[in-house]
């Protein structure tokens, strides 16, 4: 992330209230912001995320199709975690893609981050193209609560997926294509 | 939306507590997922918003550079907004492509919707491209606290900056980059 232009932090003048959920917290705080305007603001701290594009060798991508409860829905995405403390997005990344998929990806290149809620969330996902993968004898145990469906795509079906208008497109899993069709330059 | 699957709502068992900010909540629920584990969450309630990728009759695209506190970044957004109450996405985004880019768009199709946080939040963001745009002879105040430079670019300087590294992506915005692209098939 050498070339991300440095951070420009608001002045947080107090924290008013908070909740914590699992690996994520909810605050509301009293803020000013560069231009001086003072308010209370919601947000979400987030330690932080990691996806992965995975592209088999015969040029298939693996996709999830997996179940959501806050938008009530099974939507289709890369593999993706959310990092635990004080792990390194791409160690995060291998361990993730191999529970979710159940794949082991040789070839990993970074692919820049994102920052999926930039109005209420301070997550910010890393992005990684994943490629030579080996399909694992056995999926390692993920989280009990992973309601997850393992499917293999080309390209241009991928693709039509995502035209079809049958599909609520998630932020990252897109992002993470786009860069990677960049990237790859397809 | 005709098109999408039809919802699969998980059981909420009760709401734990809660915090409201403005027009977003955070709520701690306890919940049936459809496999039957139960579990406590947390979830952001949101109205839901729209983004619109508005295009000039000479093929360039409006870009805002907007200052984001909750990742503490200038980050490239499509202009975007969240839905008052009541209001319709396309309502909505014709309001806010005026107020946040000071362009009136005449020829606007629906590019589908897409979900920026389905871990942790039900926003629901409507898609849209925004073509015959006609730049007003003053732009009408938008929010106070907004921190927006509006910025024209062609199709390649927008992609540059996507894949240059220089810049934090903007899930929504890419998202809809990549549908409006999809679209005009270019």
């Amino acid at each position: 992330m050498a070339n991300l232009p440095p951070l420009e932090p608001s002045k947080i003048l107090s924290t008013n209230s908070s909740l914590q959920a699992k690996k994520i917290r909810f605050e509301i705080n009293s803020i000013e912001l560069p231009i001086g305007i003072k308010a209370d603001f919601g947000i979400i701290r987030h330690p932080g995320a990691s996806i992965a594009v995975p592209i088999t060798s015969d040029g298939r991508i693996v996709v999830l199709r997996q179940y959501r409860f806050a938008i009530s829905r099974r939507i289709l995405e890369f593999p993706a975690g959310t990092l635990e403390e004080g792990e390194e997005p791409l160690a995060s990344m291998k361990r993730e893609l191999q529970e979710e998929s159940g794949y082991e990806a040789f070839k990993w290149d970074p692919l820049g981050i994102m920052t999926p809620c930039p109005g209420y969330s301070d997550e910010v996902i890393h992005i990684f193209l994943a490629r030579n993968l080996t399909k694992l004898n056995e999926k390692p145990a993920g989280d009990a609560d992973e309601d997850i469906e393992v499917l293999l795509m080309t390209k241009d079906e991928f693709n039509q997926r995502i035209s079809s208008g049958e599909e609520a497109l998630d932020g990252k899993t897109i992002t993470a294509w786009h860069r990677a069709c960049q990237f790859l330059r397809v």
